[in-house]
């Protein structure tokens, strides 16, 4: 089921800025127990996105009633997509002041990630690289060219996400989620100042982390920070932890250890 | 009028990749004369771009095609976009094999420019910066709120064009338009292997000036190449070339110099 500001429908016109240069953000959300999981913070990072952008953020009440209406219709264990589009209008690349954000809310099947994931998966090293965009940095807006490429290098479904370096050859996230390594008792993810994507689930991670006194660091990390790791977990809002175990083509191999076991049991019990 | 996969239409799927993470390409034409400018240079690029993103570019006939139809019915003097997507489907950002690529070709009035802007403009310092993707570097893909929250800057109509630089400091593009200096009687336009779009109409001014044996070089360049030039223009489809004459808020003052004049008319000649 799909709605477009309210309406169902399937269609967009050819017009809205969301098409013509991905003008617009969107929200991937669990919709399990029926619950929308961690809806506040995705609607806070949606309304730091439209204030990032410029885009009008006014029909918030009207999203969430829309929200409401396509959760009753849809099955738990869903995926609930949100895309805010600047609208349509504008000269060019520059924005209307009056524009009508189109709000498209849809639901998708939850994808059937194997339970194993959760004890470890294998991930590869991508060859396209993130680049470096401050302004954009750490909101989900719909310029995603980078991710999709990087997602093109694989086919093989053992290995299931990718790790991403930038251009200046930090390791910066997963095509898909968030990157955490465990050095010696120390959670550390990487800045997402210049380029990455601020995931719920590294926020709410960060947050667990902090209240079991786990000590949390945000810093630039290398593909040497990598091997030294001795736990690795990516994160994001439909897989929650995923444990990584083995980088494919190199002698790296971590644990399924203590510290992301910890966290992951954690993130069960904490309110979503 | 709009033709989406050759039928007359205005609206696209709400599932077409191109909305979803900005996959697809896009070029702006000029049809003048009855003739679509530049066509073949322009399809080529398109071709260039779909190999980059590996997006089928299989129904290039149909394109023409349809082009045709829709010149047919067009008034002159009009801008003709096309897009190209690489259609619906996938899990995620992972493209589908099997993609179909949507074509959708517009018609629009040309912005009605005044006719001094042929003799000279004045530009403003964007404070937006590009960022750094040799990636998607060159390629008119649909990624492009950069541009967007660049052109944001200003309102003014008398500012016609905002000047980019990148995170690198250095000057790389206007928003819409590819920057030329003339320095000692050569010109000099900035690489774009790191970012920027390899304009059609730049590729034509190199072509015309190798043409009338005026020295051409693609190198990096800084705010002070800007100032130290004895002439700066800008190039696109729809304008040719436009000379800058002021960077506002600046001392920087150019001439509608003898080499961009010469350049100017040569391009009148030219076979588009």
């Amino acid at each position: 089921m799909i709605l477009i500001n309210g309406q169902p429908d399937n269609r967009i016109p050819v017009t809205d800025r969301g098409l013509q240069y991905g003008d617009g953000l969107f929200e991937t959300l669990a919709f399990r127990q029926g619950k929308l999981e961690y809806l506040a913070a995705h609607l806070q990072r949606m309304a730091k996105g439209c204030e990032r952008l410029n885009i009008s953020f006014s029909d918030k009440d009207k999203l969430e009633f829309e929200l409401a209406t396509l959760c009753a219709q849809t099955a738990e264990d869903s995926v609930i997509k949100i895309m805010l589009t600047r609208g349509s209008g504008g000269r060019g690349y520059k924005a209307p002041t009056d524009a009508e954000p189109l709000r498209i809310i849809s639901s998708h099947p939850m994808p059937d990630y194997p339970q194993s994931c959760q004890q470890g998966i294998t991930v590869r090293l991508c060859q396209h690289r993130l680049g470096i965009n401050p302004g954009l940095a750490g909101i989900k807006h719909l310029n995603r060219l980078e991710q999709v490429l990087a997602r093109s290098e694989w086919d093989d479904d053992n290995i299931r996400e990718g790790l991403m370096l930038d251009v200046k050859d930090r390791l910066v996230e997963g095509t898909m989620s968030n990157l955490f390594l465990v050095h010696q008792g120390q959670l550390i993810t990487p800045t997402l100042t210049e380029n990455g994507i601020s995931g719920i689930m590294r926020a709410a991670v960060i947050k667990s982390a902090a209240e079991l006194a786990i000590p949390v660091k945000e810093k630039d990390l290398t593909l040497a920070d990598l091997e030294l790791a001795d736990e690795v977990f990516l994160t994001n809002s439909l897989i929650g932890i995923w444990p990584v175990t083995e980088l494919d083509g190199s002698d790296c191999y971590w644990e399924h250890g203590e510290l992301t076991r910890h966290l992951q049991s954690e993130l069960k019990t904490t309110e979503r």
